[in-house]
């Protein structure tokens, strides 16, 4: 059995791995279209900022690994540009393999508005370790830095260099930061910004770079910013425009629309990871949150079913969390926004809550919303922004989604408890009992 | 309707909160023994070691606000020593109050056996503000203490007396600490202990208690240990002696035994706290594990159902956490004695994990125990102990247990990464995945 995966990431060596545990004697091929295979892409601002010390340390495994130790035929600088589905070959320059299964794991690309002079030199994109090196390089002589898009990405690499000391600006066209949060939370995150000096401009949509060979300024419709070094990150889209043509389905936004166990509507066709679609348990229906929690395990689950193990993915409750600076800001289940665009009847309640006991040393406030269905009071979502715990508390109000606790049940829970680690009612089942 | 509560602990004011905020007329009588309400006992290690700088800290509402703010009739000094089942009349010394519905909400006592020499100055038991009060008075002038018993209690103990620069010495009749974790777990405690210069002796007995006025030796099977001070923490016994000729149903240990509505069998008798049983929901029968958390619980569920808005008990899961210095113990479920008991059969994984990504600055590694059913796959229990994120997983573990998941689809829970905070998959799913 051929067994061919495209892209040597998250979702396609999760997958290349679990063939090659169940099957010593499969035959795997990888092709990548750059260099590298296999890193956290997660790390990339850390290592700008030189909290993480090099590249090197965010490799899990080296393709010399898959080789020599799982006997994967690891190609690299192999892009594939066409997959015909009915001979069963993928090809691109001057090469082509036949398959028997193959997997679609592209991944996906920031995207770049075409905007005018985007091509000037001190404009960077921060996806791979390529990018991200280029980005570094050029980093040393720059000062003005301004960051298109106040997502998480945004938000990363805005607090990486201000930590270098950098004169940071932020661009965001919505009026808030974190746009996946609730508003009532979003001043918690300017108020961090503010207080690491970093610039934060509102309602403003770049239209153009100007500069000679270098970008110099940002022109944006409020304006122009003075900047060395420019970082676009407003979102990403799915590598899939080689598919073209292939029947393959895909949704609104290009990603492969794949079913429980990662396969396409093409026979012997599977995809996974930041390339295809998740199904989203709480909204019950297919989403699209690029993640490489999702990749590694949509990765993992494709390569179940190409073996022919088959063991369905269970779906994604939209949990996230993101550092930004002495914050952290967790999120799971639906926003606001996201339930009313469902058109759900809800309540959502809120409070401030100590992270521990109040009587022990340097309780820190968690500043919690949970949204519950109106009518089921089915809990629908939560976020926390706080110094400390959040990332705990959202972990549980994940699991809790994801057996869809109603709000009045997280009272129930045995959560554990000492004065160091907790309240008697940990804050959520506090919240909740606000109800 | 007269509602008349004995104990005015988190129990016995988590049902009477309960009724008057239902029924703003309700006429509650609450009856406590001592002079103090409504405090949070497990932060008295903390005080006696300066961590926490006064036991009013520890007081969350004092009787004058539960008088004056709620309108409870809530009496001090006042030990309820019968009730007359058929009268409906709880009594004691000089007093005699009629109910319409009764909660028995004592709690529990430390157990002291009746060791020759027991009653001597400079030897203490933690469990109420008094109590601790005496051990603080007690503890200028003493420098060697010695701990008996080494569950949480005597663990928390030990820590407070090492940082306040006292010799400590604690003695177990057991091979090893924290003997509610696997033995596999317990050198981790120990090794921090002697880091901290506690002096360990295991598999010793005491037997009695040498001075004159005052303590100054603690005799056991195997020698005598100098000691100015005592702690004796070897359990607690639930407080319903008083209640002998009710008919009132006891477990063995005699606490009293409550269904999920927290009704004794005699009616119009409830129960709450450290002195009822727990119904656990992994050993699916009941249980008894005083704990802070099932004490308010449970109060508040009595509450609802004497006011006949009446919400079953969901039960505990086993869930606990201690810090013991640097390392924090928690775990959740059942330990392997505690199956074994049970008869089923099971398998343990185990394995140590970093809590965060390996790549990020300082991970610490988490030591990490999942048991599981061996046929039904069930998760049956886990245990961590580690630096950083122990009560995190915990948590999750705790939410995962409750909804009675199989081990492996601990993999399919949407957990939070990002990595300050966390792996690609979590450590307790890289645990299960070794299955």
């Amino acid at each position: 059995m051929r067994y061919v995966i495209i892209g040597g990431d998250a979702a396609g060596m999760s997958a290349a791995m679990q063939i090659v545990r169940a099957d010593q004697k499969a035959k795997v091929t990888t092709l990548e279209m750059g260099e590298v295979y296999s890193y956290a892409q997660c790390g990339l601002p850390y290592v700008v900022g030189g909290v993480i010390d090099s590249f090197d340390s965010l490799i899990a495994r080296d393709v010399e690994t898959f080789r020599s130790k799982y006997g994967i035929d690891a190609r690299v600088n192999h892009e594939v540009t066409a997959v015909d589905v009915e001979k069963q070959t993928v090809s691109g320059n001057g090469f082509s393999v036949d398959y028997d299964k193959l997997l679609i794991a592209t991944g996906a690309s920031p995207i770049v508005p075409p905007w005018d002079g985007v091509e000037l030199a001190g404009i960077h994109t921060v996806k791979t370790i390529p990018d991200t090196k280029a980005l570094v390089e050029d980093l040393k002589d720059a000062e003005r830095i301004v960051v298109v898009g106040g997502g998480y990405i945004g938000l990363e690499m805005a607090e990486n260099f201000a930590q270098l000391g950098k004169k940071v600006t932020m661009i965001e066209r919505n009026p808030r930061l974190a746009g996946i949060f609730d508003p009532e939370l979003s001043e918690n995150v300017h108020v961090e910004a503010k207080k690491h000096g970093i610039e934060l401009r509102f309602e403003e949509s770049v239209e153009a770079f100007a500069g000679k060979e270098r970008v110099t300024e940002v022109v944006t419709d409020k304006g122009r910013i003075d900047a060395d070094l420019v970082v676009i990150a407003i979102g990403v889209r799915p590598n899939t425009s080689f598919l073209d043509g292939t029947g393959i389905h895909l949704s609104g936004n290009g990603a492969i629309k794949v079913d429980a166990f990662m396969k396409t509507n093409v026979e012997n066709i599977f995809a996974a990871g930041d390339c295809a679609t998740q199904y989203h348990r709480v909204k019950e229906r297919d989403d699209y949150i690029p993640l490489g929690t999702h990749a590694n395990k949509q990765g993992r689950l494709a390569g179940c079913s190409m073996i022919g193990k088959p063991r369905p993915f269970q779906g994604i409750v939209g949990t996230s969390v993101i550092k930004f600076f002495e914050i952290t800001l967790g999120r799971t289940g639906l926003s606001e926004a996201e339930i009313e665009e469902l058109g759900y009847p809800y309540k959502t309640i809120e409070a401030s809550i100590p992270h521990i006991a109040g009587y022990y040393p340097e309780p820190k406030k968690l500043d919690i919303r949970l949204s519950y269905h109106a009518e089921t009071e089915q809990l629908l979502g939560g976020q926390i922004i706080g110094k400390e715990g959040v990332d705990k508390r959202i972990d549980v109000l994940a699991t809790a989604l994801f057996h869809r606790m109603r709000i009045s049940e997280l009272e129930d829970l045995d959560l554990a408890y000492a004065p160091p680690y907790n309240g008697v009612w940990d804050p959520i089942q506090q919240v909740a009992r606000r109800k």
